[in-house]
């Protein structure tokens, strides 16, 4: 028995989230089914993230123990040959006994992308969400610099989660309007040592506000430092959240 | 009694392609409905391409009189109203009198975007093409120079279509590697008088065997030369296919 970690990518739009549920097409279950069918036995599979339904993962990281004798590439042939279009393992490695994806990740980067302006763009609308009004990218950024360092980020979590803490630390934000194939998008990223229920969407859905000058950008801080969900912004949509990458301790040493 | 001129974007991924058809769901017939709904009368549009099904725009030019009393900004409004989300006009224009879209337009440009390696990309696989090996671009770069300027093109035109020529002039093939939002892309863009039936799909099917090395660039133009379908490449899948702009000699006059 050996422990494996697999970097995994997929289209969360026909998904009903990672979290296996019963008679729902979820990621976790298709995963856990494929590898099931490769190694001819069924076992856990844990995700550092429990993406939401209808959020993307460019690079998820999951891992499980197996007694399989394929080797990584092997393992990564077979796995992908049975999955689904919409999921992809795009690396195996191994990962010392024991190893639990969910509990060790130490650092995630989100990335949540807006489309501005009057006109909806038919293209790509699967993976942005549209905000009818011109943004001001400048104020997004400097509202989001408020949300660097360690703080209780309650304001911005939904609730309906039990965490022990609420406290986080975040290293970046970074908004950035971009000329992407499917037209301009603005992308809001953001680098934490974890994330709270629905924080990203949260945070983007008052980084909104403050691009439409609703609000000024040291309102981010004034949410934040309320505790207080009610006052800000609104929960944006899942489908234009994407999970770019985890990291473990051990991927600081190397 | 006027004539107007629309820029129109969609989607193709859930249209049977542009050109009418009872009982199915195409761009034609639902822009028609749209049209008849806000002006209260029905009447013909036509296209400057009268894409396939699968096919995305993000500048497709159409044309039609109309007698609405409404001014241009308030028939697009109107009409986005009613549009589907796939679906949006970004632009009405004044066309003079007899103005015809489908017969007047003397430039085009498409971008045909391939996903090139061994892994797919789950994300935005319904707007690229994967072409499972590592594709050179600047062998397709070489070989797609060799279209440039005027030529019969009948090698790379699909039967079915009835021209009165096959002769056609290219402006600009350019082939670039791409870090797009949704993963790294290859667009193949072709710019020319007027295209052929499946021209930009042929050409882009055949340059995938040129940057896989199964063929040198030349290959490219031998393949013109003989005017024979056979010898070219395959049709590559519509999906990946956005026509970009149309010009029509008006605009070069401005």
């Amino acid at each position: 028995m050996r422990y494996v970690r697999l970097t995994i990518a997929y289209d969360g739009t026909e998904y009903f989230g990672w979290q296996y549920q019963p008679d729902k097409r979820t990621v976790q279950g298709t995963l856990e089914a494929a590898v099931e069918e490769v190694t001819t036995t069924w076992t856990r599979i844990v995700a550092s993230s429990r993406t939401d339904a209808g959020v993307h993962a460019v690079g998820q990281v999951v891992s499980f123990p197996t007694a399989t004798r394929l080797d990584n590439d092997e393992l990564r042939k077979a796995l992908n040959a049975v999955l689904p279009y919409d999921l992809v393992v795009r690396e195996v490695r191994d990962a010392r006994y024991g190893f639990n994806a969910t509990r060790e990740s130490v650092r995630k980067r989100y990335r949540y992308l807006l489309q501005e302006g009057r006109l909806r763009d038919p293209l790509g609308r699967g993976h942005s969400w549209h905000v009818p009004y011109p943004l001001e990218v400048d104020a997004m950024q400097a509202g989001g610099n408020l949300l660097l360092g360690e703080h209780d980020f309650s304001a911005y979590e939904s609730t309906g989660s039990k965490r022990e803490t609420s406290v986080r630390t975040v290293y970046d934000v970074t908004v950035q309007r971009r000329e992407l194939e499917l037209g301009p998008r603005i992308a809001i990223e953001i680098e934490a040592n974890g994330f709270l229920y629905n924080m990203v969407r949260n945070i983007a859905g008052t980084l909104a506000l403050v691009g439409r000058r609703k609000h000024p950008p040291a309102w981010m801080r004034e949410v934040l430092d309320s505790r207080d969900r009610r006052r800000a912004g609104m929960t944006a949509p899942p489908h234009a959240l994407f999970l770019l990458w985890v990291k473990f301790a051990d991927d600081f040493l190397e």
